[in-house]
């Protein structure tokens, strides 16, 4: 979900905070997802595929390119992030997706229209994920999957372990909180789908993890997350919220600026997956 | 390794608590092994391996299977648990395999014996982890490999959130620091190759996922969990350090029947997994 971005960035150029995002693809954050899809395309190549949250649209793209003959609709809430996500599929060359604003809340599609409806770090930004996992059953076909993949915060392994980057998890944990999500999303995606209204042998659980740990990975984490300290939205929403002062925001960025330095450095996560048949 | 059985276990029987660890297969528990082994395997059918902390042993029968024109010694501190290994290896056919005792720390073999020397949930239960290491390391033949794979007890993520089972999580952290060991052992098996004197470009760095969560896992999990609250080391460990009495185990054992019961149930955990290439 695109809740990153600056307003005023130029269209078609990523805003800064969306930089870690973009490295996203079905391929390294959905593959829970392939195998299922894969199958479904054997039987229909023409398959419809919606990506709820989608953001800057990387993920999308590589759905559209695993589907040459079928269709990918991407909708975000933000509709600022919208020209980016055109642009990234336009770079790609892929022409069989569109993007466009809505709420994964109350989706502008008739019942069942689509055979995969999906999501990625979503339901754990929002207050009532098990309305939204009815929301996108509603619109997707019988015999068709909906799926989710979101991260379990609280299960996050940082080393070394720099006071300051505890601070930063305390942060980062009370701004997701502080704007109705769940920290232990990843955990909790079966009681949300049930809550939603499907039955548990519907739901295939798994887990899997993310991690940042190369030297280039490093560098990348550290200067999307220095960039978001120093004058992104976290800023932002940490001084609103009173979530950490200037001097304390400056004191996380160094630190994050020396862990990428240590060659012994790591941050892994574990992400929840559901697949679920409707 | 082997450091949950009673003493006085029938030889050739599990001991009660070795009955979680025995589902373990090199398939399941090293998986991030196997693409190096089938490669070096190719160039030399020969293989020499040595599982430290090899239980009851049936990691190492399933190398054994693997690399069948190899062999495979197991070796564990714990002399009690060797009938029992060798009785999971004749149950399964499997010839090309020995096991012995002997500690991590001492491993009573010549410098480079081995082509693969490796261990899985071992480093995690001791004091010293990076002298394992450099132990593991001389016994290994240059050109060799070092493996380890170990949990990271404090990514542990469970649902339902019963009160109970957060107790259990604190009992099981106390628990293995009061043995030595290091609940956080996951994210820090870099720094501890570092420290055995290897460089930063020979170290391959990975992290997987194990969980529970159909209903046969989780009955399983909870029948372990609950044997060893109720009648086990874990008990005995708990009373003596003071980390629980009675009542107290036996409120965490029932919340693990519950939890068993619940169909939105799951626990699940982070592991780091290095390669050093020797």
């Amino acid at each position: 979900m695109a809740q990153d971005q600056t307003p005023g960035e130029k269209p078609g150029h990523p805003p800064a905070q969306a930089t870690l995002h973009e490295v996203r693809t079905a391929e390294n954050s959905a593959p829970y997802l392939l195998p299922k899809l894969q199958s479904m395309k054997e039987s229909n190549p023409h398959l419809k595929l919606l990506d709820v949250g989608a953001g800057s649209g990387t993920i999308s793209v590589s759905f559209a390119k695993l589907i040459p003959d079928g269709h990918v609709t991407g909708i975000d809430v933000n509709s600022t992030i919208l020209p980016r996500a055109r642009a990234v599929a336009e770079m790609a060359g892929v022409e069989n997706i569109e993007f466009q604003q809505g709420s994964v809340y109350k989706l502008p599609f008739a019942d069942e229209t689509f055979d995969i409806t999906c999501c990625h770090q979503v339901l754990i930004h929002i207050g009532n994920p098990w309305d939204a996992l009815r929301e996108m059953l509603r619109v997707t076909k019988r015999g068709g999957i909906v799926a989710a993949r979101e991260g379990d915060y609280e299960s996050e392994c940082v080393w070394p372990e720099l006071p300051e980057l505890g601070k930063f998890h305390t942060l980062m944990a009370g701004r997701m909180s502080s704007g109705g999500g769940t920290p232990t999303a990843g955990r909790q995606l079966v009681s949300w789908a049930l809550k939603a209204g499907v039955e548990r042998s519907q739901i295939t659980l798994s887990f899997s993890t993310s991690s940042y740990h190369t030297p280039s990975e490093r560098a990348s984490l550290s200067k999307g997350l220095c960039d978001q300290l120093r004058g992104g939205s976290l800023r932002e929403i940490a001084l609103k919220f009173g979530l950490g002062n200037d001097n304390d925001l400056e004191e996380m960025a160094k630190a994050w600026e020396e862990w990428a330095k240590r060659e012994d450095a790591s941050l892994a996560m574990l992400h929840g997956e559901i697949l679920v048949q409707k």
